[in-house]
Order: C-alpha cells, then structure tokens, then sequence
C-alpha cells in the first residue's frame, strides 16, 4: 500500500480538532481534502462547517453535509432496537451505532469524487477508531485510512491550540482552556467522558448533562403515553404516525422532560481498557422498554429466549464495530425474522427518571386470557397433563438422584 | 410405584388453600399428614399455623416451622444475584428462587420422619408445581408427589369453601368472595397474578401493591446508599456490616420507601402459556444493580462477557425448576469463579421509583485512570498498538470486501 | 376437545404394527381411516401397502401414497447439512428430519379429505411420538392426536400378533418370533435399536447393519470423489449435476461400497432416558464432511464460528422435534443467509469406512496463498500490524496480571 | 517500557531458526540470553541444544532442558479434552495447547534467573506468537517480549543462512535448500504447513506425514482396546494403568500403526486469514472419540448439552491463546465440575485409519436397560406421561399455530 495519497475525504464536524485534522492532511500528506459531515440529529447547525471549510481550501463541490437522520433511526437505531441490545446489561450503544453509518457515507462519498483514502478525528484509545475503521475496510478494502491522533505529535491540547492559531482556525473560546469532559451526540443518545468523570467513585456533576432534566426537577405528575408497533419498529406516538427520526426526536423530548435515560456505567472498551462514561438516551431508553413491552405479547417463548441469549453477543458485536460482519448480519437475519407479528400498543407510564410498562395489546397476542385464568378455562388446558410433563422433564434427574444422592 | 402412602409432607402455608388440601389428603389418602411451614420472610405470623395443624390432628412431633431466612438468601438469592440473572430481561426470579429450598427441606424433613410423599398446593396451570417437583425428584427419585390441585375435584372456590365449611376449616372473611388477585410473598419479592391482572392492557391497580409505596407518594428527596461486596456476595449496608438477610431486609425497607421494584410483566411460563404477573422486588432490585456496579470495575471483560452470555440461560434453568440439575451446578461454577475479586463498594441514589449507580470503589478496581485518560498517560499505552490491532482485526472483512463487494 | 372421531389419517407404513392400528383405530373409534404411506427412500416397495390398505377396507380414494424423496431431501436434510448439525457431537439426525416431513403431509392430507384426526405408529417411550405430535399441532393446532401405542392394552407382541390373526391381518414370517432389534430408514440413514443392541457394552452384531458393508470387506482402494455445491447445497458429484435426491443417493451407493458412516451410539432422549442406537448413514456422512470442506474456504471466521456455536442448539432443536418452531426458523434464517457463497468443489477420498477431505476449491474462495504464504507476500501483510494487534488483546489481561498474580 | 534488555529467556529448540535468533539477540540488544528447551514429547534429542547453546556462550547455569511430558498431558490436554473440544468442527488444537505451557515455564525460569524479557521464534503471521505473547503477559505483566521475526531484517531463507554461516551456527543439509514444508510437534500432534500445501485443491503429498502410517499400509486386521477413565481423564490402556503422559504415547503408537488422526484442513487464524495445515493426532484422535463415549453414559443430557454449546468457544479461546483467561478457566470451571463421575471404560476398534466406538461401561452409569427397554419394563416408564409431556411442550406451538397458520 502506498503511503501517498491524493484525495481524502474526512468525517468533519467542523469544530475545532477535525479542522486541525483538516488543515494537517493538506499540510502533512499534500493532498486534497473532501469534508462530510452527517446530521445524524446531533442538534446542531451544520452550515457553519460549509464556511469553515470553504475557508480552508476545500472546493465547494468537496463539501457534503448530509441529513442522515432517517437513515440512521430507519436502518441502524430501529434493526438494534429489534435486538434489544445492551451493551453490558446497560448501555444502550448510542455512540456505536452511528458509526458505521458515517463509515458507509464516507466510503460513497470517496468512490463519487475518486478519493484514494478516509480519515476520522477519532483518538488512538478509543473504540471509535476502530468501529470507523472496521467499517472503511470492510466497504473498500483498500481504501487507505489516516488516523491522524495516531500520527501526529499534536498530543496535549496546547500544541493542538498553538497549531490552529499558526493556521488562522478559529478557536472558541470554551476550548481554550481545559474542557471538563469529552462529549458525543446524536439523535439517540448523548455520551460524555473523561476529565470530570474519571473517577468512577465520584457522582457525575449535574452541569454534565445536556439532554434530560434532573429527575428532581422533572413533572410532579407521571405522563402515560402509548407507542405503536409494526413488524417490530415503531411507527406512532400516542396514536399520530410517525417517521422513524420523528419519532425518535418526540420521545427524546418526553424523555428529556422527565429526566428518562441517565447511565453512569464502567464499561470494557474492545481496547481493552475499562472507561467511565455518562449516557444520556431519553427516548432510547423509553423505546427499548416499549419494544420489550409488545414483544411479551405477541413472541412466543422460543423466540423470546433464543432472542435473550443472541442479545449479549449481537450487542457486543455493534460496540466492537462489527456491523459490517457477516456475523452480525446472521444473527440480524435471526433477529428480524422473529419480528413478522411484534405489531401492536403499548403503554407506558414516564416519571421522574424512569419509564414503566403499565399495558400492551396487539391484534397478534399470543396471550389468550381464556387458557391462563385461574377460572374455568372450558377445557382449553387440561391439568392433568402437567403430570406427565414434570414426570419426563424429572426423568433424568431421577436417574442422576438415583446415582448420586 | 404404589398408590398407597403412609406418610406425607405437605408444604404447609396455614392458608385456606393448604388446610384444605390437609384434610383432603388425610380423607383421600388415609394417611399420616406432616406439614412443614417456611418462613422465607413472607412477613406472616407463622404460630397459627401450627395451631390450625393441630386441629386438624396433626401430632406436634409432625408440625415443622422452620425460619429459612437466611438460607434462602446465603445460598439461593445471593448465587443467582452473581449471576446478574433476569427472566426474560426484566424479572428477578423471586417465587422461583424460593421453590427449590422449600422442596430440599421438605425431602429433609421426609427423610426424617420416614414419609413417602409429599405435597404442595400449587395448581397445575403454573410454574410452581414443576420447581417443587423437579426438586422433590432430584433429591429423591422414589418419592411419591401428591398435587392436588391436579387431582382433585374441588376445582372452584365455591367447592373449595363447602369443603372447608364441612370440615371445620376456618375461612377468613376476605376468602369468602372472589379474592381480586392471588400472591407469593417471601424475603426477596411479592407477586400477584390472576383476575384483575387477567387483562395485560390494563394498568395493574394501585392496591395490588403491598410492599412498595407508589413512586409518586415516595419522599421529594434522593437517599444515597452504599452496597460493601465480598467475593460478589452483599455484605454491608452503608459501612454497616450484616448478614445476607438482614442486609436484604433492611435494602427491601429502602426499595419500599422509595417505591422501587414495581414490575409489571407478561412473561412466557414453562408449562407454554403466557400470564401477566406484576411483581414487587424492593431490595432485590436494589442489590442487583449494585453488583453490576461492583462488578462493572472488579470484573475482566472476558468475564463480564461471557457471564452476560450465560446468564439468560441460567435464569431460564432457574425459572423452569432446574436449581437441582447439573447444568445449573456447571454455570453456577463458571459464575462463582468469576466473583473472587468482586470485593467493594458501591453508591446507590434511589429516588421516586428507580435506582441509580453513582460511583463505585474496590481495592481491587481494574480501573485505571492511568491507562484511560484523555491527558499524558506516561507511556501506559501505545496509541500506535492500535493500528494493528485494527488491521488484524480487518482483515478478514477486507478479505471478504474483496470478495463480495 | 371432544374424543369423537370421524375420519383419522394415519401415517402407514404397510408393515405389521401400523395394519394392527389401522384396524384398531376402526374398531376402537369407529371412525374412518385413510392412509398415507411416503416413501422417503427408505427402499420399500409401497404399493403392497395400497393392497393391504384396500383389504382392510379403506376407501381407493383415501389411500396417499406420495413419493416425498427429492422433497425429504432440498427442503429437510440439505438445510439441516447447512448447519452442520450433529446431535451429541455424532449423530447425523436420520430419523428426526424425516419426522417433520410426515407430519406435514398428513396435515395437509387430513385439510385435503376433512379429517379430524391424525394417528402414527410410534410408542410411548421414545422421541418420534414427540416428533410426529409437535408437528401435528403446530400445523393445526387443533386437530385431535391418537397415538395408539399409548393407548390401547396390545403392550406385548404376542398380544399384538394374536389381535392381528384374530382380525385377518397376515404376519409376515419374521415377525411371528421376537425380532433382534427394531429399524426405521430413508435415504439419508438406517437406524437400529432395542433388544441385541440394549446392552451398551456389547459391540452391535454385524447383521444388524444393513446399508454399509463392514469396513472390513469394502474395496482395498480409495476411491477419490467430488462433491459440487451451489449456495450451501450439494449439486453434482464428480461433475455430473444432480437433483438432491438423485445425490444423495449416490452417495449412499458410494458410502455402502466403503463402508462408510457407522456409528454406535448411547443418545439421551428428549423424554428423559438414555438409549443406545445404531446408524448408518452412508451418503450423509460423506455430504456433512464434504460440506464442511467447501465451508473451511467460502466462509468467513466470524459467520464460521458463529454457525459453530449455534450447531448444537439447533441439532437440539431437530432432535426434539422443533422444526416447526421459531427458534428453529430464526437458526435457519442466520444459517442459510451464511450460506450466500458456499459454492465450490471439494474433493474427498474414501476408504475402508471413512472419508477424508483431500482438496477444495471455490470461485469465491477467502483463501489467499498471497496473504499466507511463508515466502515474499509483497505487503500483502505487514508483520508489524501483529505487535499492536498482540498488545492491545493482551491489555486486559496485563492488568489483571497485575492485579491478581 | 525501556527499550534496554539486560536478560532474555528464548524459547530454544536447538534448531537453525532459533539458535540465529539467539545470536541476533546477544548482538542485537547486547543482553546475556538465557535458553529454555521444553520435552514436550517431540520426539527430537534435546541434549544437543545444550551443546549449541554453550558454544553461543550461553552459561551452563542459563541453559534449562526441562521434561514437561507429564505436566503438558496432565494439566493442559486432558482438561482440553475433558471439553471435547474441537476447532473448526475437526481441529484437536495440537500446538495450540502446548504454547502456554511453555510461556509458563519461560516466565518461571524468567523469574528464577532476574530476566526482563522474554523471546520467541514464532513468525509474524501466525497464531503461535500471540498465544506466546498473551501467555507471558497475562503472567509477567511488565515483561519486555522480543519476537524477531516481527523486528530484524531476516526476511528471506537465504538471508538467515546467511547469518548464520557470517556467525559460525551450523546449517543442517537439509535446511540448505528450501524446506518443502514447516512443522511443530509435541506428544499431541504434528502439524505441517506451507510451501507444498498452500494449494488447498492439492492433496497433501504422503511424505509429509510423518507420525502414521498411510491408513492403505495399515494392518489388514482390526485392533480392539479399552481405555479406561477417572473423574474424566484416561488412567488406563487395556487395563494397564499408566500415567497421562505414557497413555497418549501409548495411544500414539497404535494411532501411528493404524494410520488414524490425519487431518487436512483449511482454518482461519486468529490473525485474520486462512491457512492449509496438515494434522497428525494419532493418539489424540482416539482419546477424543473415547472420552465421548465414556461422557454418553455417565454425563446427564443437561451436562451433555451445556458442554456441547460451551465447547466451540472454549476451543476458540485455546487457539486464539486466551488459556491464561477468567473465561478460559470460568468454563474449565463449569466442564470440570461435569467430570465427577465419567469413569469407566471404553472400547474402541482401530482400523484402516479411523477409530470406532464398540462399546462403553461405568459404575456410574445413567443408562438404564430397565428404562428404555422395547420389553415390560415393570413400571419403570409409564407412557402416558408422555401424552402430557407433549401437549405441554406443544402448547406455545399451537397458540402460534392458532394466531399464524
């Protein structure tokens, strides 16, 4: 693999470490600079990074600001969703499904405009590097990929801040001194580590989080609402359908008034270090129980457990960066075929940091009322046949007790 | 196997249900009845029912009371808490923790008093009859079981009272009509089930609750807690050092206060039908979020991962009955294995319905600031290692992009 | 359910015991029954059952005889060979993937001629009663099962015998004494229990094999073959394309002439008890291994090892009975969308009842000589990728070194 | 981690490859190198590599010749085998499990003689360096480890003779040209790879087997044996008791005579490409099969089953080198505690390259003829049981069936 290169394109987001990052590929590699920066509804303006760049040397027709929003909740938030997957029992994987996302655009964009390699603003110590990275390579295994945190000796901010005043990049002022804490945002989730949050013995300080009132300060008053289902993906609040990012968007603003969706979580990086971080996923974290909700209704027992067990692993597999794997794409199949009948309500109640499931129903129940009440079931299940079930499950251990008791 | 028995114990709860069955047993089977009473901290006066036994001519010598408490934490909730075990993702597997002692007691007393059965009044719609049976099946193959419930023809309550009245069985007031509801209580958890559950669309009632106060009544201001582990098992309450049950008791007072634990579910039974249970699991929901915390920092990933794999089988196993089997053992010994080091402390902020992790410590923490921070890590970790670990880890997928893309 | 019957379909084999149910199913239900007899490939002629069928008075137009073979094979055993399913680690599932085919054909029989009712000849003790029955009440839940074996009081042969002479049926010769161990076959295997076989210590008689010849006497030459898949599935053998069935069974030639795909087996059965068997699948065995041939170079190692992890519950699930299942669905769906590019030929040498992998090939092989080579790969594999790929796999366990050792 | 190296343990085998290294090791970091060359049953003499070693000017006191026969088959392959693991379906996992053995005993020496590093002559595309390298970390977690082959400029065959002969290291004859292939051995196995076989369509020529006979020159006539086991490990031959390491190499010699255990496989390395190995596990091929038969007697299906899902990631983690791992010893942990009472004896027939199970008995075992047997069984089944077995576990199917079909 050659180490020159002609054109890359960057995931920029138009602060102030990828435009060092911008101005340092032209600089160190000589070569000409694509942007790409996605709204994957991280709330905030992106127009600004068209001036910075353009001001930075990149051609208009260099700088792609796409809106990927629908992209992201319809094709990655909703298919994980199907899983309900948690990383380490907790966290919901706001950040690493993202990923591959900005990945698979950033590799269209190098095929459209000839670029010869990708590079990302992602540190040596971190998973993202790796999720970018897995996915470029998977998409356009011989892209080249510039990990700039990895290359250059712009290793404390002080010298990152020193270049980007020798190169006439503007430098906000809150970046000027030492942040308290590295953040990360987008339509799903906001995470927040480092600095403030390194001992993971000491409370997360309130001016940390930015997506969900204290549960302290939410309503006195619980809020109930209701999700609809189809095939396993959400499609109506309260009873008004909704596109995939809208709905997203109006359960983060239920979440965030009743301070739904907090996580203060140790977690294993695929690195192999532990980081303490802070998530913030109001409306995922409401989401994910609602699709809990009606799966109890409408899967039967045999997919519901085989889904539980695949979860850990399908989980991990998105932390790790594995998206574009076969494997994960096995065990999507799986997961996707057990959803035909998830179709239906559920009803949850929101108050003050937490949500509850208080009812699902569903044209597609497997819950029948007629077999599990304690009245009169008209034949429908016969007791006696219990007998013989616990008699044939026992066998065995009869046999083991007869041995070894 | 012979019809005919000499001497039975029965799993006497001094209710109703069970005196009826004490009686029925006596009439049908003509046999000496032992009953043996539990106190699992279900939070009932246990002296009635050895006066209710006697009446019905039971001998003193053949009247067991038996405080398990502690055992029933030790060696039964305390090992499936190490293996963070939920039921179909949400439920904390009270009724069916408590099933397999009551059953290995009962084998203990039958053994004791030279009985050749022994009974239970579960009914044979539901998960309890097989716990007690593949329990009283392991530890004594050759043991008779008599379930009356699936024998019997007093299948309605009007039928169950007559039979009470015409033998003298005391019925309480409140069992005289259709009780609302039916419930399990003991140390870990209450669950209520049937009748004006029956409909999973409708919120459960607010006065099914009895051990937890509603979320919206809890105090206006957060307690914080610290949880001390020992080799993953909880051993102190705020620096207060105490025993299994006392430390789950005193956790259950706080879940109460703080109306946590509430769970409303519709879950999946082994005997393959669905039911709508709501659960209460105070202290227990407590404890278990504080041994994720604890061994969020004390545990490997390898571990940690491979545990979250297992752990849904192991919650099946426990769910279906299967504490008695081998392959609960094997896992239980993975698991167990794991906890050496899951010795520390975790702080805990319960407030208005949930729990929340706010910081844990451990003499024995993975954790390393030192290797994680954004700032000079003095050569803890090489940024550069992580190329190739990309790379390799690439590989395949480049080889498979070649492939296929 | 009401136990009135009309009209029972009963899966015919023609043979002694299933001609007794007949007569007994109209004698004992009064009922009408139609037959349906399939050949599987299990090298009986079928026609004498019509003849028998006619004797006993069934109508002409309620007797099935279907040839199922080429459908037995691309819709049941080639999915199952995708899995690489064993059960118990040996176990090519011979007789548990013919269940499923059966009991779906005698659904659509019964839908066909309005039956209300579907009968088999297995008994009460082993698996394809559980087999045949999931099947039958997964596809129509509500149809009435009779199961003769569990039923009726003809519990030893000479009762069996004397029920068949006292209603006209003939008794073939080598039934009129006791026979040394009971059969079940189709094109994918033979299978033998009971009787001389129920001693597991005892090696199995050499007349108890029926479709290989003794290794002992198979060909002093190896004969080398190849095996061509398309997607997954087996299409030609040495060049020559072929239908499933036309395949398998020459491969069954094949594997008979060496001796190929014996195998002594102790299996523990779903209901609960251990039982000693003995197969032979000659065809089978020489497919499975020549599967996982052409898998080792078409499949990645994350969708190999996954496939892996998944074989035994999915073997479990055949085993068990759970075609008709979600679980088992979802495996496959994960399984057959592995199986995209498992196209190629592998090459295998037979001999003196073994085959032996000795070369693959594939269009879509992940193979690369340039990568792996010993010699000048030409940077197809930067060796120094290893150290950070070492490292950082490494790191947890560093600091667990340091922490623990 | 300085770079300065004052004292390094090589793993030395006396050969050409590693006694260069030796000599670029003194040169290149100036440190005093310390050899260590393990018996573990590689049927090589290792007294030479003391004379070399010496003549290299290592001192006597820093030249270790240790005899790790016993310890490598007590303590690393019969607990593997106690899994029955398998890589990839087929692979005994020969070298994998030798190497952490060795890194063991490299750190133990390293801490005996005050050394600060460690080396080794595995290559930089192969699995074997990493399994070195997480051994010695997860054991010496501060331990300088050097791979040359990863770090000089002896990239060619003829650059390494070349070396060799400019520093007076003897070049055998045969090493001169190149060598045809590369191989490792130890009492489990032998492997070969590259060169004449990294064509995976060609067959592997005969003269690269090296410890059986072609299963064509194997003896006309079968050979039958027993092997008897304790608590899951092989304790006797023909009942001749004999130590861990005198049985595998008994098993050896009549693998070896009867042309069994060759395996031609293609594999993915941990690395991330596939390679073409060639196997030789005579005795270990047996030992697999009779540790399986043993196991279908004596372990429950709930153990069986549970070992047969853990054991491809179990085999995963041995061939990757995770064996000095919690998960690692979590699932030794589990399948252990299966082992207690797989005790008995196995026969086997040897044959014209494959081995047979023939027959299995234990004090211990589960299998009851009384049970299972076609004949009266006088109570000890009773059918009917399974009438209720099967509605119960066919229940769920037919709500599914009732809602789908």
């Amino acid at each position: 693999m050659s180490d020159s290169v002609n054109r890359v394109v960057l995931a920029y987001s138009g602060g102030l470490d990828t435009s060092v990052i911008l101005k340092w590929l032209q600089q160190t590699y000589g070569c000409e600079v694509v942007t790409f920066t996605a709204d994957l509804g991280q709330g905030e303006e992106l127009e600004p990074a068209r001036a910075k760049a353009e001001l930075m040397g990149v051609k208009a027709e260099h700088i792609f600001i796409d809106d990927l929003r629908e992209e992201f909740v319809a094709d990655y938030v909703f298919p994980m969703m199907r899983a309900n997957a948690l990383y380490e029992g907790l966290y919901l994987l706001g950040t690493s499904i993202a990923r591959p996302l900005i990945a698979k655009r950033q590799i269209e964009i190098a095929r459209a405009v000839g670029a010869d390699a990708v590079s990302h603003g992602a540190t040596g110590k971190g998973n993202d590097q790796v999720r970018f990275e897995l996915g470029y390579y998977a998409l356009a295994p011989d892209i080249k990929v510039i990990a700039p945190w990895r290359e250059w000796d712009l290793t404390s901010r002080t010298a990152l801040i020193a270049f980007a005043e020798q190169h006439q990049i503007p430098v906000p002022k809150d970046k000027r001194g030492e942040a308290p804490f590295s953040t990360d945002a987008n339509l799903l989730h906001t995470s927040s580590e480092g600095l403030v949050l390194e001992d993971p013995w000491e409370e997360v300080p309130d001016y940390v989080y930015s997506r969900t009132v204290n549960p302290e300060d939410a309503p006195e008053t619980p809020e109930t609402i209701t999700i609809d289902f189809e095939r396993g993906d959400g499609v109506a609040l309260n009873g008004e359908g909704m596109s995939p990012a809208t709905l997203l968007a109006a359960l983060n603003e239920l979440g965030r008034r009743h301070g739904i969706g907090r996580l203060d979580l140790v977690e294993n990086r695929f690195v192999g270090m532990k980081s303490r971080g802070m998530y913030e996923t109001p409306g995922g974290t409401i989401y994910h129980l609602a699709h809990r909700g009606i799966e109890q209704i409408t899967l039967d027992r045999g997919a519901a457990h085989l889904k539980d067990e695949l979860a850990p692993r399908y989980a991990e597999l998105i932390y790790n960066g594995f998206w574009f794997s076969p494997e994960r794409e096995m065990l999507q199949a799986a997961i996707d075929h057990s959803q035909a009948k998830v179709t239906g309500t559920v009803r949850l109640k929101l108050y003050k940091g937490a949500a509850h499931i208080v009812g699902r129903k569903s044209p597609h129940s497997l819950y029948s009322e007629k077999v599990v009440t304690f009245e009169d079931d008209q034949g429908a299940y016969d007791q006696r046949d219990a007998a013989g079930f616990i008699k044939l499950n026992a066998l065995r251990l009869r046999l083991l007790g007869r041995r070894d008791r």
